[in-house]
């Protein structure tokens, strides 16, 4: 077992416990770990919880991909260990945290990443929390589901603690690590298709820095996906149905690859192309590959996809890995400012579409701020593919909670993508594609094709007030821009009554 | 004359007047013209106008590069003659039709505008109307101060008109024409330095297209830009100093290529170069260039300048005329999908500064729209550079309408830039790197060391009652958000008095 996974002779003797291993870190420490929704460490996080909770006193500086699971978010968060993350998270009480100014957040282009730590823009790299698949021959790290951003943060590190992931399995080749120069004097990143391997399938590791290896049997918990319900799938059916279109009028190629956002959305859309005979050799040029794209490979409608995380449920995993041989065909994972690099996306044309908190009627995005304030997770790696894509596109549910709140707005109440950078709206209930628009061509439409019907007339009223009251090239009456929000904040409903 | 300008032979019995050639433009024609701030045609809209004095009823829809003259968008919408227009403009009266809702207009990226034409996402392309030095002895095509999307609508027009511009010295060899390929197959634009060439020096043009060739002795009007105030001389003070900081700390190289808007503070910006000692070799990758560029090229400390217009006052124009052969070893002018591509200003890593109209204290920008409703003149290339540059800067002088509008507002009226696209916020009172921020500490810096002592008092009351009362990750008081814009449409003031 052992020698099975950690086969770099001069680095057994590294091997330890997670107690040793963490004494590392201390008060202050820069704390960079691999995890980009899956692939994290599981065992340092639950150690510097016990030493916290057996008393203690210390924060780290929390550096990740981007989102992982309870097992470090949530837990940290909730030990209180937690002085600064960043970049993108999801756990529901480091949110909570983070909204109440008790953990220092900054949101990233998640592209930009890597790029910054390098520059030393993040200040020191102290130590590097890694999981990896195993150690080769040579020294080299064979990373788990994820990449992210581990190649960079494990050339930074100082200290590098690897957590090697028994369950995960053995095989090698569904990675592609390939670090860009850095600016000024730099080539082009020589990635020309979705399938393109530009690097090596192992991160080339300091193994002088390598301070601890820990073998672990947790297992990544990711969030579980719902099969798409009524409203995704009728999101999915205009997108697909658009996209069709476009092919027929000439207006984009019948081959240009496919970006899709995290959630249950982005896993209908792609779900869509099962049944669709129009489209039978996909492309997905994507960030985070979930459920979806094992089962288009497993019906042969994938030619290629690219992520830089395998987000599966637990079954999909187990499928995963019986069949890696499989699927390591067709699946690459890569660095993140490879999959989400402004200059690939652009070359090769991506399709994207990312998912919204709200839209207001002249196609303003909101991504990350509930009713502006209460950060959900952050932009992730949509403003990358929205603005540099060859067609793009925003999508969400035309209401919340049950109806009161509406995802169409006057005004949304937070700005994450500017209608320059957002080609199509879409809810279940219709497609606008803006490209061709006025601003207020483009409020008529918004308004009439996606909005929920219970929301039409207040959404028009605005509308036709704002055109009359103060006119401009985007009608707004700044006073009561945020009328819906208000009324959510103060009744509890978006829905103007009598 | 004639054989010197026009030296493919086959099309001197093209060469007519503008009479004639303006046949070829009915109601409904698509035009698509040169200009990208200078290098505008300026017969045909000239003979336009005079049809439609003459009684005859007709309206087009307008493409060029970008902005143009009085001399184009200035007398076509005067003479109502203008259905749509895209992208940028910048014309006084253009802009009260635009904002009327009289004139149709679209804000595009200006990276992505010539592969949409291309893709035919702008429909027919009717006819084309450039300037030009020349036609060369094989046919093609030598543009005058500018490229934007030239090369593209000339390929893509069914028909061509050529001005000749007589007044355009007759040397070749400033321009470098290179059209990417389009998705999904292509490679990567092999631009690896500022001054690299890729291209040709000519545009290459289809003769059986060309219906027509004028001869006109008009030239280009830009606006003149003043020289630098003491406001724009702090803004530049504090960029600079900045800048020279990043590179002793090491987190930049000290080679990275400059990008400027265009404006004033932007040539303040340049002029700024010419005093400080710690620059002395500068590479401009930028969309215009101004008369800053030939100061600094004058005096020995530009290494290459990349744009795609030149914008000159007619003093530095008559200095670039006489002395283009040197000029010429330092500039080149590219098409604006290559001075503005995503994939070389990320390669690059370019230094971006951008005007903006307003920033609000969290840092989201406002660069089109006055009082949120007003349309300026559009985004222009400011998305290009501000969402892929390696360090982006936003500047504004602290107030406008002499210091009862203030640039710093709790939250902007529109966004056309996030806060996770904008590194930097500058006014003339100081700069705040909002990178290792959280938006709490954000807006704390840009409230006290950007607003205008005037405004710092309400500012800094409004963001501590909303951190009170409302909270969040960037604490905002929805209803109240635009005080300081209602307060300027009511008193035509936003200082709060007492």
């Amino acid at each position: 077992m052992l020698t099975d996974r950690v086969r770099f002779k001069p680095l057994q003797d590294k091997i330890t416990d997670a107690v040793t291993a963490a004494k590392h870190i201390a008060d202050g420490t820069n704390l960079f770990i691999s995890g980009f929704t899956a692939g994290y460490p599981k065992l340092i996080p639950q150690e510097l919880v016990r030493r916290a909770e057996s008393g203690e006193q210390f924060k780290i500086n929390l550096f990740a991909g981007a989102s992982t699971g309870d097992m470090v978010d949530g837990i940290l968060a909730r030990a209180n260990l937690v002085a600064w993350r960043r970049p993108y998270m999801s756990d529901k009480f480091m949110r909570q945290e983070i909204n109440l100014g008790k953990i220092s957040f900054k949101d990233d282009h998640l592209s930009q990443l890597s790029a910054k730590v390098r520059a030393g823009e993040w200040g020191r790299c102290d130590v590097a929390v890694v999981e990896a698949a195993a150690i080769t021959e040579k020294g080299h790290l064979i990373p788990t589901m994820s990449v992210g951003n581990t190649p960079t943060y494990m050339r930074e590190a100082k200290k590098i603690i690897v957590e090697i992931s028994e369950s995960s399995p053995l095989q090698e080749g569904i990675h592609d690590i390939f670090i860009p120069e850095d600016p000024p004097y730099r080539t082009p990143i020589p990635l020309y298709r979705t399938a393109d391997r530009i690097g090596k399938p192992f991160i080339d590791m300091n193994p002088d820095r390598v301070v601890a290896i820990l073998f672990s049997t947790e297992k990544d918990h990711c969030p579980i996906f719902m099969p798409p319900d009524s409203n995704s799938k009728r999101i999915a059916e205009h997108i697909l149905e658009f996209v069709q279109h476009e092919i027929k009028k000439d207006r984009i190629p019948p081959s240009l690859p496919w970006q899709a956002g995290v959630g249950d959305v982005a896993n209908a859309v792609l779900s869509g192309f099962i049944e669709d005979k129009n489209f039978s050799s996909i492309d997905i040029y994507s960030e985070v590959l979930q459920d979806s794209v094992l089962d288009l490979i497993d019906i042969g409608k994938i030619r290629a996809a690219s992520g830089s995380a395998l987000t599966l449920s637990e079954k999909a995993r187990a499928r995963f890995f019986n069949e890696i041989y499989r699927y390591q065909e067709k699946i690459v994972l890569r660095p993140v400012e490879i999959s989400n690099s402004p200059e690939v996306i652009r070359r090769l044309g991506v399709i994207a579409i990312n998912t919204a908190i709200e839209i207001d009627i002249y196609g303003q995005v909101n991504s990350t701020h509930v009713m502006g304030t209460q950060l959900m997770n952050g932009i992730g790696g949509s403003g990358d593919f929205m603005r540099n894509g060859a067609l793009t596109m925003m999508v969400t549910p035309s209401t919340a909670k049950g109806g009161m709140i509406s995802a169409i707005v006057p005004m949304v109440s937070h700005v994450d993508h500017s209608e320059h950078s957002v080609d199509v709206v879409v809810t279940e209930y219709g497609l606008v594609d803006t490209r061709p628009l006025t601003p207020r061509q483009v409020a008529e439409q918004i308004i009439h094709k996606c909005a929920h019907p219970d929301f039409r007339d207040q959404l028009w009223d605005y509308f036709q007030r704002a055109v009359k009251e103060r006119g401009g090239h985007e009608p707004h009456i700044l006073e009561k821009s945020f009328f819906m929000h208000q009324l959510f904040m103060e009744k509890g409903d978006m829905r103007q009554k009598g």
